[in-house]
């Protein structure tokens, strides 16, 4: 097992990577100072680990809610169902509540954890390599609203994370790949030797070799604990996080949230944002084929869908909370393993970007 | 105009508070750092000082979200309200929320804010006698579940708070001494010389007179200011503010919101706390009175209503926030001036307490 810190003053804590997690309960008991806990969960991931959970938290009280499995069930409506449980058991404000699950139900576990009461403490045991290399760790919570995706939310760190990597054997490839997207975010945004490793290693993550895949998820989280240790509340450069993001959100919330998982959206937005990048000059075609392929042998998508038009593309982008005075804020390439904010380009690049990306995907699909 | 501050760190605002003060630009533009403004009111208070507050924000983006008017509109659906408006006209994270009217839009306005975009800023203007003397002052935001009071909710302090005592000519006389109840309350928990002035000024406070009435809101937010600068979440003695609460919480969930003011259901607390506090030995009869009467003569009710059973009190407040480990938690007085928190008392006593109140009621019925 590898333990790492999310150094956070008062808030520190520590994120536990390796096999076999979930049977050690002194990993999880230290960070419950009440009697009551809730695990939240959902239909899909309950079945396999719940019963693991149960066991760890022995002699306390133990109460569960399962929420529908998918993104498209991540609103204020969902968040209730946690609201409704922890009131109908009179659950105090010395709880805990412990998330069980990918990054939907870590969002909504810690929102909830976030505002039951004003605030109450809670755990992240994340079973996607989505959540486990990005969503778990930083304290970002919250559910999406019909016009914007994360809208509505709250900073809210966990107490600890545990990132149990044999819960990965139960995780379907689309699943995986998605988290994938994640992992090839920190090589690109501020990792270069990170991404050589992954072009190196991409078929053995995909085989699931056990070392590898810790090793993935350690480094990303290493990489992600020091953005966030530096910049906790997303004043600077946090935002750097959101590579990809700005377009992804944009093709999950246009096409419908779970349609396509969050990870294959931002691996697109990558791309979009690395050939904006080329279009500014920063980077040249050979970095911009690095990355395709890099995105593309993990096993996800490298375009948006056709039915997305420039101008929904932008009307959807003008909505994403790193905007400052009307200006849509991207995250972009300076080179690999170099991330910028900037919103100091020309619109029409940003539209010439668009409209470059649905003529290739236009012609990839006439073939 | 007096100005005082609530000292916390660097989330310390002022409180301005004196006649005159929506027609000053200067007091509220400094805290606004975007162009985008929501002026979040209710269709009782907009027709009376939107105007106002409009005009002092010249020059900027203003956009307004009016609420139903009432305690019982205080949930998820109406927050809902302001995310759609702010998210419909593309505010992002550098906008400002400005709370307009009373404790209601006041606790959802900082709620809105608090979680949109994770958080964003927001400004307290309350129009009610109540919200200018507590709920204005110390960062509480939040919304009620069908099982309980703002159960739902977060810490965020506004950037500054403006109470102009003009707004209290429109207000009507039950909301009048619905904040008087509050005002009461500063007295009896810590400011036993507050308590006497009460007692001498009581009449002049309901004849309205401006003099009185900015001295009593000055000296109740100086009280609360200092209580919140020492426990700013709550983790001690912050829990005094809630005197009278806990078994007022009981009257407004247990009667439906809305059928009594929250400032109601406090006084009809408090003298159930001063009738537990006299049962615990602690105060006795002529203290016990001088409370009735104060109560009485700010035209509260001193009566619980004799639907609510005992069992049925006890219920409801098993769901209060301070309680911890099962044992409901009192918020008692050692004598006027002097309040406690503590569970360490029999459940029999609170029992016989609620018992012996409700004998009253029915006692005082059948005259």
């Amino acid at each position: 097992m590898k333990t790492l810190t999310v150094e956070l003053g008062e808030r520190s804590y520590p994120i536990h990577v390796g096999q076999g997690l979930l049977r050690r309960p002194e990993l999880i008991r230290p960070h419950i100072k009440g009697r009551q806990v809730m695990i939240v969960s959902n239909e899909t991931v309950a079945p396999l680990y719940m019963e693991s959970v149960r066991t760890a938290l022995q002699g306390l009280h133990c109460a569960e809610t399962l929420l529908p499995d998918g993104e498209r069930y991540k609103n204020l409506e969902t968040l209730n169902l946690i609201y409704d449980q922890l009131l109908g058991e009179n659950f105090d404000r010395s709880c805990t509540l412990i998330a069980l699950g990918g990054g939907v139900v870590g969002d909504m576990a810690g929102f909830a954890a976030a505002t039951y009461q004003r605030g109450v403490d809670f755990i992240q045991i994340p079973t996607t390599l989505l959540a486990q290399v990005d969503s778990s760790v930083g304290g970002k919570t919250g559910v999406n609203h019909p016009l914007g995706k994360n809208m509505i939310g709250a900073f809210h760190q966990p107490r600890c994370v545990i990132a149990d990597t044999d819960t990965l054997n139960t995780l379907d490839d689309r699943e995986l790949s998605a988290g994938l997207a994640e992992v090839i975010k920190y090589g690109l945004l501020g990792d270069a030797e990170f991404c050589d490793w992954l072009e190196e290693n991409m078929q053995a993550l995909l085989d699931r070799e056990p070392d590898k895949l810790a090793y993935a998820i350690e480094r990303s989280c290493r990489n992600k604990a020091a953005i966030v240790a530096a910049d906790e509340r997303e004043a600077g450069q946090r935002a750097l996080l959101n590579l990809g993001h700005t377009f992804g959100h944009a093709i999950e919330t246009g096409m419908g949230y779970g349609q396509w998982l969050h990870g294959e959206a931002v691996a697109t937005g990558m791309i979009i944002a690395a050939e904006m990048s080329k279009r500014l000059g920063w980077i040249g075609d050979d970095e911009l084929h690095r990355i395709e392929n890099l995105i593309g042998k993990a096993g996800l998508p490298t375009r948006a869908p056709a039915s997305l038009s420039t101008e929904r593309f932008i009307e959807l982008m003008a909505r994403d909370k790193k905007n400052q005075g009307g200006k849509i804020r991207l995250v972009l390439l300076k080179r690999i393993g170099e991330a910028v904010v900037t919103s100091d380009y020309r619109p029409q690049d940003l539209r010439a970007a668009l409209d470059a990306h649905h003529a290739i995907t236009e012609r990839s699909l006439a073939f």
